[in-house]
């Protein structure tokens, strides 16, 4: 897989479609990276149609994770890190810490902690750090958003990789989630000062493990190397 | 004034050198504008230290409010604001919202506050918005930093910055603060792989008032416009 | 006044129409008294405004306060509490706690304080127990809300009471705020299933204070007595 | 079973007749459906007490898990859920969040978890949304109580219940439970104006889910539909 | 004064009473200097009644504020550090910080603080370190106590104690308070395994402060030097 | 064992000696018991290690669990109890509950709960109420320590107990471990007024559960029975 670049993680399949598939198929767009990890699938049908909205949003590289669940196990810690450490991204966005759904939290955690452990000199022999870890929104809604991405430029694109989920959609009447993920994503770009946009929490990441190769900076104005 | 660069906002006079004037003079050294607010002033001996504190750190904006107690005033916040408007800083340090002293927590609810009215569009006719706000550590320790700066260079302006401050250093007997402030940089340069460091904690700033002139983004790369 | 009702109190002129506009207008219909306080009021102008808004609403009981600016004091409990005793409302609607505007926080816990107050016998010669107590959204969105109120039958109304504020309007371009309230009423609306709606969070009351006339229930089944 | 009524929801044959054994018999003797879910059981001995106390309390409907420890597992939330699908009660009581047990508080997240899940059209062909959820007190007291429920006519009933578990009783010298019960049912009641009383906090039910039938409402005033 | 003992920091005339009265007096009888300081004092009959409790339970050291409300004001905390500054207490004990009640929140939280710089060097010629901070319960329970003190021997003593407040029992039909604080002081009793007893939480110390003569220690049992 | 003294409780080989090595050996000389459970052990060579570095310190009662990864399960408490109970310690010291590291988070938690368990009548023949909780820092900071312990007097015999993991120190470049270890008492001790320290959180006992053989007080001041 290609350094660098941007790794979604997500509990089921369709969360990375609705959470933030603008912002996927926009740095697609643009030539970065964009890879998925989903942590659980119950289904060939699932994951049928995950393969498939991926591939609407430009996106090249696909893990999945087996289980129907998704539990709390240091196994599952350390296949996320390992992930993590292969596919080497700058950016990692996953679920709200407050979502309403418990797998979705439990995702946040799992995620966070092995971002923490994909650092580490002592697990790997060439660990990653990553540089920035992202929030995203699926039905819990962040009350006061820190990045507001504009994706009017690919907002038909994350539209049409939502309508690869047939299986979902067709269990909800009237076309809810289309209403919804449209009405969300205007809403958010009159926020944003555009027309569409995706709304993200900021989780800064701690310095703390000795494990690290190098962490101190030397200058704090955003770009600087 | 210059636009940009980085203002530092404190409660008292010695603030600004024990928390972060390793920082200051490093950036300052970049030729970056650096720019002091000091919040509280108790008598005239304390504001000639300052002087000669923030001039030693290669500084040359500095402002100083005259009461000579900070107190939770809506008047308060907009001075500030207004502060930070007319310096326009891409950078905003303050004290940490944890701080075991009840002005620098004070300090760091009010500049935050602060920093949202500056963005105002109805508030003032050239609004400013902070591109990054951070806390740093005087007395209380931060568990996990999120910022550790290498202040290698300039950690020995930082001492001499200090000295400045004989009136408030002859209160402690054996060197007190020299000891612990050259310490303290020691175990946090520990921690960030260099001589001496500084740490910080990083406060990302929401973005949900419709009084912004943009808010959203287009690449969530650091560095990226 | 009427007793029973509802009763919103809100931090400025236009908050109760961006807020719950469309459930004050509801309940307005339903032949229910609903009242308003506001806590501040900036000038004449926006006096009248707010005047001709809640007439737009259906609503006949105004209460304003003359302040500019919110604080934080005991006297501002005791006349919050005294409007509530002398209105006598079932249900009282106020802002979130972790709204992002700070006179609202203020404000929510002011109310939350008056309510209690109210109630106390010690205090009153005739005390007023609020049953209920709720939040609403303005600029902050709640993540995941207790009560959706269905608000088809009276959106048209909150848009038309939105429109008595032009002083505030035209400080956005592009009809901000109306664009912003719409969306954030469908999207609720498709949460809620229905075409607009506005969300609430439910605060719980406790019953704590020895100076109320009475505070046990014999019937834990909603609607009784 | 019959629909609606009151469903109790403990970790431990016990904890019901403890926490809130007066309330549940004083729905009974309303008329109410009132059930009960026990989440483990550690022997036979203490599933014949559990039986017999409920028999006191006038319960007809009693279900019992056979697990000996309570776990954190999936599992263990959808049989949770099952049994609210299959009951269909408007109210739910369990334990405390905040409870000095760790069973007991273990016990609050997985109900509040099964509450949710119940409710969903995607899981259950015929979805249940309970209306209400109740935390009661057993040997951690709340602060501040937000019902307080008025158990004179119920509460010999209650001591009564608790005589059948002597398995328990005797391992407390002096009449422990009798004497700790009595107190704290007449302290609540001297709080609530009456003889008896069994204090609860008030969980309020968040409504996001896509996956509720329905979940706006009309009218804000109790009693209402 | 004389140095050492206990200090009962209390919003109101009789909160020291309902609170730990029980305590006071065991104190007081064991030789232990015992002293209050009362923040707020409504007028003389109030003052005449404490004056006359706090004799009936032994003590001789009482300092009365005059203000009629409590304020958040630097002042205050100013003023409560200079009464431990005096008094020299080793022990502490005001209100919880989370009382229902507003002034004993804000009690709790100012005598916080002047613990904190009642100590400083720099502050004080002759500054006093507090060696114990705890919070009482009146009206609001503390769900998990980490202190009981069994009061058998004195709680006949803090029921007439009580009875000086004839102006305050008088607004509560049925010998409210009489009641509550006997059932209290049983239900304590029978979880600390004595007829009567006081629940209290245990504040830890920090230590952060420089301005300490000396905050170390070299043996962590209790009772050790 | 003997009854009484200090009982640590670690997540890993060497916690023990970096957290609070000073301290333990000081105690040992002190001729207090000091006994160390370390609750996982990834290999011999670990073993032998700890074991070397705890005969350094003067320790002789060590316990080790043989998991290789620590896991959030009842039985885990349980085998924590039965130590604690078995060796009847007034204090035991454990990990911070917001330390960076995920099985540190959960030492913590599993052993406030073990500390719990080992005091019920209903579950040990002869239960054991430990006197005082610390939590100790191994690599994150506390920011406001309650309990500075002066280990200048064994500070040679933490670092002599370090060098004893020469597997773990062998991973970091530049003797990391030992300078970190080393400024870190430095710090502290400046802050504690001696050359080297320790720093604690004290984590204060709830007393709530009916299973205490006694859990009344009848004297505050230290050092009292």
């Amino acid at each position: 897989m290609t350094e660098g670049g941007l790794l979604i993680i997500v509990a089921h399949p369709d969360d990375e479609t609705l959470g933030c598939g603008g912002t996927l198929a926009l740095h697609s767009e643009m030539g970065k990276p964009v890879k998925v990890l989903c942590l659980t699938c119950p289904d060939d049908e699932r994951r049928r149609e995950l393969k498939k909205a991926v591939e609407v949003l430009g996106i090249k590289e696909l893990t999945v994770f087996n289980e129907k669940r998704l539990s709390d196990e240091n196994e599952t810690v350390n296949r996320i890190s390992d992930v993590i450490v292969s596919t080497r991204p700058e950016i990692v966005i996953t679920h709200l810490n407050f979502d309403y759904h418990r797998e979705h939290r439990l995702s946040s955690e799992l995620v966070k902690e092995a971002v923490e452990w994909a650092a580490h000199t002592t697990t790997y022999a060439e660990p990653w750090r990553v540089d920035r870890l992202l929030e995203m929104e699926v039905n819990t809604l962040i009350p006061n958003a820190h990045v507001l991405v504009d994706i009017t430029k690919t907002f038909n694109r994350k539209m049409e990789a939502m309508e690869c989920y047939s299986s979902q959609l067709v269990k909800f009447p009237d076309g809810y989630y289309q209403r919804f993920t449209k009405l969300k994503a205007e809403l958010r770009g009159v926020q944003g000062g555009c027309h569409y946009a995706e709304a993200f929490i900021e989780e800064p990441l701690t310095k703390n493990s000795p494990f690290y190769q190098s962490k101190s900076t030397s200058n704090l104005f955003r770009g600087a190397k």
